[in-house]
């Protein structure tokens, strides 16, 4: 397999789309993020990358608590407004109707199938950008996006973002169930 | 919208369904993780949790080298496999053809259309997982995989993995461009 060298990026199929909520200066702004993902079972914790000049993380590090919700396809206009325009420039506590859980200051998006609330455990300098990594306090999940009461991906309807071409996809072809399909064959 | 609590969760989607390489005891090894991010830009970074039952974890601590191998649809048996059985108990070199790059101790999966060959900046302890964060120093890519030189994403055809549904998807519709559609309305 011929492979080419594309000197060191951050490429990586697929990342999510998700909006990183926080609370600043008394009202929620959302900011849109790819970079994040889950970091620990117990307790169970998320990460995610912003860049020191967000206006989000002003609320991320006032109150140690922020919300990564994860949108449903239809939000995609609203969830790529939240990635161009910056809370320093516009306010953007109207876009979505919002909801607070335990911590108070993390602010929840209704219209989002998952909301995990979250306190900031860790906040990792990684010079441009800031890793926070946030212990999940509460799960919300939408009743409509149940199956039999588990969660059902189809119903959930996620945006996928495919860096390097710039596109929001959604979830395509089940292709085999996890911790199975690994059993049938011998692949050695 | 009614909405369910679930207590705390790790939910998200999507999940990537990547192969973490290290070399353990002079082999190659992987392991398959879906708790992977990109972590910053500059210098570029990625982030996965590791149990540190994992036998790759011997290898990542003992080098400080890791990789990120992203794999194609027509993976998933062996993505699942690397999932499933432990290097603790099998011998899992043989699977792939590997290369190495400039750090030497990162194992590459040739077939897998995008490697990305690490060096660890950061092992959070997380309690359940250690959080590896890796700068990546080297980007490899399958030539088949770029449109005029550009990644494309549907040649990569990477592996979502959707968790409670424990089902490996592919990508599906485009349903919107970065940076563009958020433009075309006012969603306040």
């Amino acid at each position: 397999m011929k492979k080419v060298k594309l000197g060191p990026q951050t490429l990586l199929y697929p990342m999510p789309a998700v909006l990183v909520g926080a609370q600043v200066k008394g009202k929620p702004n959302f900011m849109t993020a790819a970079w994040c993902g889950i970091a620990a079972s117990t307790p169970p914790a998320v990460s995610v990358a912003v860049r020191p000049v967000r206006y989000t993380l002003d609320g991320m590090t006032a109150n140690n608590t922020f919300s990564i919700n994860v949108p449903s396809a239809d939000l995609v206009e609203k969830v790529d407004y939240c990635g161009i325009y910056s809370g320093h420039k516009v306010d953007k506590s109207q876009i979505f109707q919002v909801g607070y859980g335990k911590l108070k200051t993390a602010p929840l998006i209704q219209e989002c199938p998952i909301n995990l609330e979250c306190k900031v455990i860790h906040a990792l300098d990684l010079s441009s950008h800031i890793l926070f990594v946030g212990e999940i306090v509460e799960t919300y999940v939408n009743a409509d996006c149940l199956t039999e009461d588990k969660v059902d991906p189809a119903k959930v309807d996620p945006l996928i973002y495919s860096t390097v071409a710039r596109e929001y996809q959604r979830l395509g072809k089940v292709v085999g169930r996890a911790w199975e399909i690994g059993k049938k064959t011998d692949v050695r």
